[in-house]
């Protein structure tokens, strides 16, 4: 196996699905290039994962199983303001740490099909009520679906692709602030 | 030929390539399936476009082809304030008329790449600055990847699929101001 990357062979592997997922989104990789990719017979891959599927869910499921403790560590707070506040900021603190795998999979059709029967899929709904309230108006829809968009796209912008974590996780905050907040 | 949509034989078959797009990205959607999605052979798809390529840029094309137009609108106005109200509105107005296109296809890695490789890509540029200035401080940069991830995406949102397309385009464009307009 190539030796250019650091971390275990498992690491290794899901890095260069990640870079390939990118390039040519989860349904154009095949187990074959992600072997090619790290010079390992598909057998190899096959050891390690059963299927394309359980790739991916090993990608995502580093950032998927934050959603959970960022919303009840939001649900512990006291009044709607405090809420939101810590949601945002789980969320934002999620996005920077996960930016590559945010952009480049949040949107994937393969991806969406497999988060709609992960169990995160509860917590996603539960941060969105935190943020956007349980009866939101058409506006305020508007206004959650502008921010999802653009909190998970945003990381992928040649524009900001160089910007350190810090800077990137406070301008975001603030972009998100000027969105959510009246 | 199937006759359960509308149009030409040339608009059902980009109707249903961007239906599969949709379903399994442009990757992972295949000539074969477009040809079996419509009910005819592969045959009568190269008949019409010489490769999946050539199918995605007649997708993304009417909407690519408003950008040099709303750029020229924009750089006609006198000052920066109504330059950059003109270009979110037409862009807005785009998002809206395209928003199945946009949602679909603004990220997906085979678009990305045809994009960079497409004349529209220097009206993308122009409406850039446009809307951020020549040069922009961090803080801008971020906002900009927000708006465009946010706009872009934010018509796939299930929250706001219903909503009517004057609706939509109101509030998209309410947003949008909260994030540029200090």
């Amino acid at each position: 196996m190539h030796e250019n990357r650091p971390g275990t062979a498992r690491e290794r592997l899901l890095a260069a699905a990640l870079d390939l997922f990118a390039e040519h989104g989860v349904s154009g990789t095949s187990l074959q290039m992600i072997a090619d990719r790290l010079g390992v017979t598909k057998a190899a891959v096959y050891h390690q994962f059963q299927s394309k599927d359980d790739i991916v869910l090993a990608v995502i499921d580093p950032a998927l199983s934050r959603l959970g403790p960022i919303a009840d560590h939001a649900e512990a707070q006291r009044g709607h303001v405090a809420r939101r506040d810590t949601v945002l900021h789980g969320v934002v603190d999620l996005v920077v740490e996960f930016r590559k795998v945010s952009a480049t999979l949040s949107f994937d059709p393969v991806v969406m099909r497999l988060v709609r029967a992960h169990p995160a899929l509860r917590s996603l709904q539960r941060i969105r009520r935190l943020l956007g309230g349980t009866a939101p108006d058409p506006g305020s829809r508007v206004r959650m679906a502008v921010l999802s968009g653009g909190l998970m796209m945003a990381g992928a912008d040649p524009a900001v692709i160089r910007l350190d974590d810090e800077d990137y996780r406070d301008h975001l905050l603030a972009a998100a602030r000027r969105i959510l907040v009246r």
